[in-house]
């Protein structure tokens, strides 16, 4: 590593979720035999998305324009709204293209530990797009930890009241999924949970 | 996953050595949360890799100038060669700090799999370095592979004639590796090669 340009890279990439710097090195000895090929295609990959990719004012998607492509879409149903925490989940359900409503991004979930507070997510703009939207579902899809069902609490309390019906995902064995390797918690409330055949 | 431009740099990244789909979107994602600090950073990063770094013509290395900085060191030892196969051979001695001769960098190891024959490898240019730089040792460098044994093998034989010193680097167990988890191989190798205390 005699070159201070090349250490710079690694160090960059290395800062990157799910890299270190041994996985770092591997990628920019990569991209140093393949330089004329892939930097370029990388540069303007970068480019592209730094120039154009925005969020979404409506809900807090990525998208090049605000109201985001299914904030904005015809086709869409728009009286169901789907709250995620983070635009991950949001890919994944549209990855599964069997989702058809909106979406909400939260930004997080309320955590104690690391100080999350309602402040800090999207709730404000959730109240008033159920208040001038219209909306008459709403699916809590946040994740099934105990933050993530603290805030889905913490939201119900906040939507009760309001002419709206609520659901959450179910929660039980995933396809595909054996016993054996499953925890305890999920066991319990798979029995707990249990459907008459 | 609406827009296009997030899905060719998730696509682009994806194809990254010990990257994946998966990893490529954290990574993507993580860049659109830090959109205005770590794209720059990384489009620069890249672009001064892109721009300054060449192949040095003597030993393969990667450096802004060739001969690069090992090779035209006044301060390295000239008569000690290391024939590695990758420059990331290179970057892990370097990193150790104790070897201080020159380096050689074959650009892989022979192998029938793969289809690499000698006339793939960075051999003619080491033996013209033998012919003509002052080199009184060679060190063969590695790895301790079935190819890259039967390329030390084959670069011993073409270079045994000439009055040179050429070692390997010596096998057995690694510091701090436990017997319980060494392969048979280096069970009987590190036997074999037992030292009298």
């Amino acid at each position: 590593m005699s070159d201070s340009y090349i250490e710079q890279l690694i160090k960059v990439i290395s800062k990157l979720p799910s890299l270190g710097t041994r996985s770092a090195r591997r990628i920019v000895l990569h991209l140093l035999k393949k330089k004329e090929s892939i930097i370029p295609q990388l540069m303007i990959a970068l480019d592209n998305v730094h120039k154009n990719i925005k969020i979404c004012d409506v809900c807090g998607n990525y998208d090049t324009i605000s109201p985001c492509g299914i904030c904005s879409s015809k086709t869409r149903e728009n009286n169901t709204l789907c709250i995620v925490q983070d635009i991950s989940d949001l890919w994944a359900l549209e990855r599964g293209g069997l989702y058809k409503g909106l979406y909400h991004i939260l930004g997080g979930v309320l955590s104690a530990i690391e100080g999350v507070t309602p402040d800090d997510l999207n709730i404000d703009k959730l109240l008033k797009r159920i208040d001038n939207e219209d909306i008459t579902e709403v699916i809590l899809a946040l994740p099934a930890t105990v933050d993530g069902q603290i805030t889905m609490h913490y939201i119900y309390t906040l939507l009760k009241e309001k002419d709206i019906k609520i659901s959450t995902l179910a929660q039980g064995i995933p396809v595909g999924g054996e016993l054996n390797y499953m925890d305890d918690g999920t066991i319990k409330l798979a029995l707990d949970m249990r459907k008459l055949l």
